[in-house]
């Protein structure tokens, strides 16, 4: 295997992931994947979206988007176009379902948590590095509601990242791909998963081409070992946060 | 095992294809999956989108839509509210990667194959359907052109269909979920499949909730039993055009 | 009089209505007219407009679209256009506004009535087919409606149902024009009439050509001929609920 | 008959036209129906729009708008809601569609006449009055660029004009409309004719009601009267230029 | 100084301004400045937009637009385009923000003044012209306003008007650009003045150009001549109401 | 006077300039101002808008946008809500017409610079730092561009900087307003200057409130000063580039 930044296979970019980033908002982080810098925002809202009144629990919702020259060619601004790309649709669902699967949405009101993911500098992974900056945005804002008093209790039920595995047109698994490796990729594969190592989000794409069942197992292999390390950092971040993790039992549905 | 209709758990809804449904276009089929219906049509437009201009190769672009009273309550037309969803974004964009993966693009000039799935009755699995069906569409409408000696061979590299699989809230794992079970499923997961056991999507979401490698294994077990099914009704309506199937070898990109 | 199809002047296309033809509206028809097919469906909301708020009255709103490959070239989709073009705007004021003109509209309480019209396969006379079918519809919503005793009556006055008639570039007038015929008349008119013979909508259009008042009485008297049998196949389909309609005599406004 | 201005049934609203009302404008003129003013302008573009292309023939687009303030009560912009409403659509359709069966659009090569009709003030038959001022304002462009030699005889075929007639719910007809006999109508009808008193358009609504042949006859009679009126308020207005409309045959299609 | 139409560089061009232009609005003028036209009208809503209730003060709020054919060029329509142009949306918020700063929003109650300026015809200054005409409209309205009863005293605290000074080429300043000088200014400057002699707005742009503090004190200077001619025809216009202005005095914010 | 960071009424916030911000861009810098910050990057594309080409001469285009929690409040994504609002056109309006002012578009052949404005955070001043750093990220682009020998000369002809002053209730001048003062400001102003000391812009805007000639004197003086020291600050991060400054005359216009 031959990475042209010399990572192995099952290597990780390094991941840093600052906190309190920005003044505004409740949880703010800057997370950086090697090249890639996304700024994760979660901002609390008094009230739910139309669909969610009156059942007595929250909401989050996420919005992602990139600044025109986070890319190598400048993109044209989505507010311009007047409207959201496919792509970024895909995404900002994504993110939001990630998180709703680790926090218990009754343990904070009829309220919303708005998760902004901007990305800065993009080099491959940008969703994976949202929902992993995410996590720890979302985590410091509902405990500093809770420093506040407004709530009793912590209700984020276990960890969530995400990591991109791939394998290439010579048919070799790797983990966590930057962007080259990712335009040139045959199968690209987004794993979303609990502190607990259960999946929240599976999506692997074969692009023109397919993969086998051996592969797949393979490159969830890869997307373990790699998430493992960075439960790792989020833990490093989070500090005593960490341990109210995972308290507050979420109730079945 | 209690499924609504006395289905057991690795058991498909009947599935019907009936072909040449329209007068207009090159492909046409209306797929019948228990209650679920989807009009699948493909036509060939002899230009590429412009991204794909001067590349000597053609392109495979699917629209997807449902009739505002497909569902039980009714739905606002996009065309009305003057824009796509998000969730129609993601199902037209993986409904043309999933075809796009199982057709070679230089096989039929700088032409663009548009797939249209028009849902007029929704009962669970809509896009599963679109694409099992868009496939037969499409291959339908390439036999066509080949029969105007417009191409030479059929540049369709091996067959492909869609199911979904799911796990409710009891961790029962099951095929082919009917609206009802969709909607109170713990898991869901939609398996895009070559006629030769590769996989070419694979999208498991927790809904508000997570599943382990095993259970993975079990859903994906299930997916492939029901996907061998529906290939063999895919072959019957094709009658002789399988055998041009896989024979138009696909260069490596 | 040389038709293509065979026709005389005064001949209609075979017309079919399929009743019930989806399983979630509340009534459903599927009309054939010729080559012509629509899917019209009409679904009962239980509030208004905000403009008709607060009047003891309900309302009839219709909507009207093509699948893009109805037609002999694909159109693009007014969803992904973001807009509804004129064309279909006309048709859906026409279809609403000939509604209302047969239904009593205090007699099902502040409700909408919701008719989708969607062509599934188009050559000539959609719109007509579109007011002919979605009348039998609206019946058996209201019938439908009736039956579980959210009204007393039928609140329907009269029969309705449209014909398009024409005139070539010979000046030769002829009944219930097929896309060919459109494409190359010089006048272009559409009836909504009554059971009774009244006129509801009469919209005669010189394309780039006109027509006196003599050619206007022929097509008049071709129309009306038309129309009367297709009441009988409205007639035919509706069965007993014939004997409601016009039960209910409208209020003078 | 008792109409609240004085009016007899048979009597048009004083017409007054103001021509070359703006200085821009090839031509332009302001139409004046009792309290109903349009500015109608014609402006001739050096191309056609993309379907014209090629044919080595004209076209002519309309636009219609109203100040917001033109009516009772002020009207939210177009242009702010960002679309057009579909009574827009439709009555821009209409003026442009009437122009265009006077007008030999193989006589003034492959250019577009653009008809902008701005109403400014607004009291029923804004449509109508819009139609017959964007006639003369047509004819006086055409008869500018017959000066400046651009063409050798204007294109003119025919006049044309338009007026209201409609029916109260007493079944008594009457001519031209005003904005609270319209409100009131049960019958509203616009007719479209030539000098040579031929129909180009014929658009007959009954507003929640329906209408016989013999009041459709009754309807025509009062029209042709008041359309003859305005023909000859129209000659005055164009002089000299009179004499060369109807000298430049159209061809037959 | 040579201007092509011979007037001295502190020289306005002839403004008239005729009241009560339109029947509908409760105020409205037509405002000609040299060629330049603009219909000014201020219409009152009972109601004040979102941001604004609960205050107990009013708001005002100013649309421009200007007709297709306004200008040399044909424009295409804001409602066609879908959106309001940068342009559009400057002009209008300076309109709307200028007439604030003369009328106390707390003396007409919870109401919205609707300011629509439509240019029928362009000759340069068009957002000043309309700022001059929309004030006396405003104070129309409020009279009226008044004379029924609804309100006590007149809410308008101070004269508001508004010209334009440029410098071009040669750095010669000038007064009130009409389209041709101020295509080739160098600099173009607007000012907005309350009859006391107090700035509003100050907007002065170097086209890719530049200017001192002594040229803009000239063009500064040039301006206040202009504006005092202005508020002597808005005097003269505005006959004994011109008493009433000032008396309400705007309480500190 | 009493500033509630304890600056006195004519000092600046401290202004810092973080150059090679991002990976991609050929110019791009952090400016923070206080507590705003401001990503600025500037893009070379190799084509000019539709109504520049074939001048033989390039554009300066700016877009300006600010993170949804850039603000004490979350505000709504202007992508999501498919429209730019009316300060966001004036502010990009704006900055690419100070930054053209500067720039000789002779100079770079018939391309275009896009500017990106990102605000991060936002404490007042945002369009002001805006001009400010993006001055910097378009000279450093040009250097960039000057150094791979694409252009001889670096075309600026002058530095550009701007700065906020202010009045506030008890008419009190101040320089560089934060967010808390500005929203408390009697009038606002915006000045953008050339390094020479002459006026670009100058946007001077009474909120509800005027201001005399005496008062516009004290603000400009306060601004300038202000404008002195940031250009210091401009010099010492350009670097030896400043001597390169000037020395390309812009021609005549």
């Amino acid at each position: 295997m031959n990475r042209h930044d010399g990572r192995s296979a099952d290597e990780l970019r390094p991941v840093i992931i600052d906190t309190d980033f920005l003044k505004h908002p409740e949880g703010s982080v800057l997370i950086t994947v090697g090249e890639t810098k996304v700024i994760c925002t979660a901002s609390i809202e008094d009230r739910v979206p139309p669909f969610m009144r009156g059942k007595g629990k929250g909401w989050i919702a996420a919005e992602y988007s990139m600044l025109p020259r986070a890319t190598e060619q400048r993109n044209i601004r989505e507010a311009a176009k007047g409207k959201l790309s496919g792509r970024t649709m895909e995404i900002q669902r994504l993110i939001g379902r990630s998180l709703r699967s680790v926090v218990n949405l009754e343990g904070f009101g009829e309220r919303t948590i708005w998760v902004d993911c901007d990305v800065i500098q993009a080099d491959g992974g940008t969703r994976t590095a949202s929902i992993t900056g995410a996590f720890v945005a979302v985590v410091m804002a509902l405990k500093n509601f809770k420093d506040k008093q407004k709530i009793k209790s912590l209700p984020v039920t276990d960890f969530l990242a995400a990591v991109s595995v791939g394998m290439d047109l010579e048919e070799q698994e790797m983990l966590d791909l930057c962007y080259s490796e990712d335009a040139a990729a045959a199968v690209d594969m987004n794993i979303v998963m609990t502190g607990t190592g259960k999946f929240v989000e599976l999506q692997g794409t074969g692009e023109e081409a397919s993969y086998s069942k051996e592969q797949l197992d393979r490159m969830l292999s890869l997307g373990e070992k790699g998430l493992q390390e960075i439960f790792m950092i989020q833990r490093q971040v989070l500090g005593d946060t960490v341990n109210e993790i995972g308290k507050d039992d979420k109730e079945e549905k």
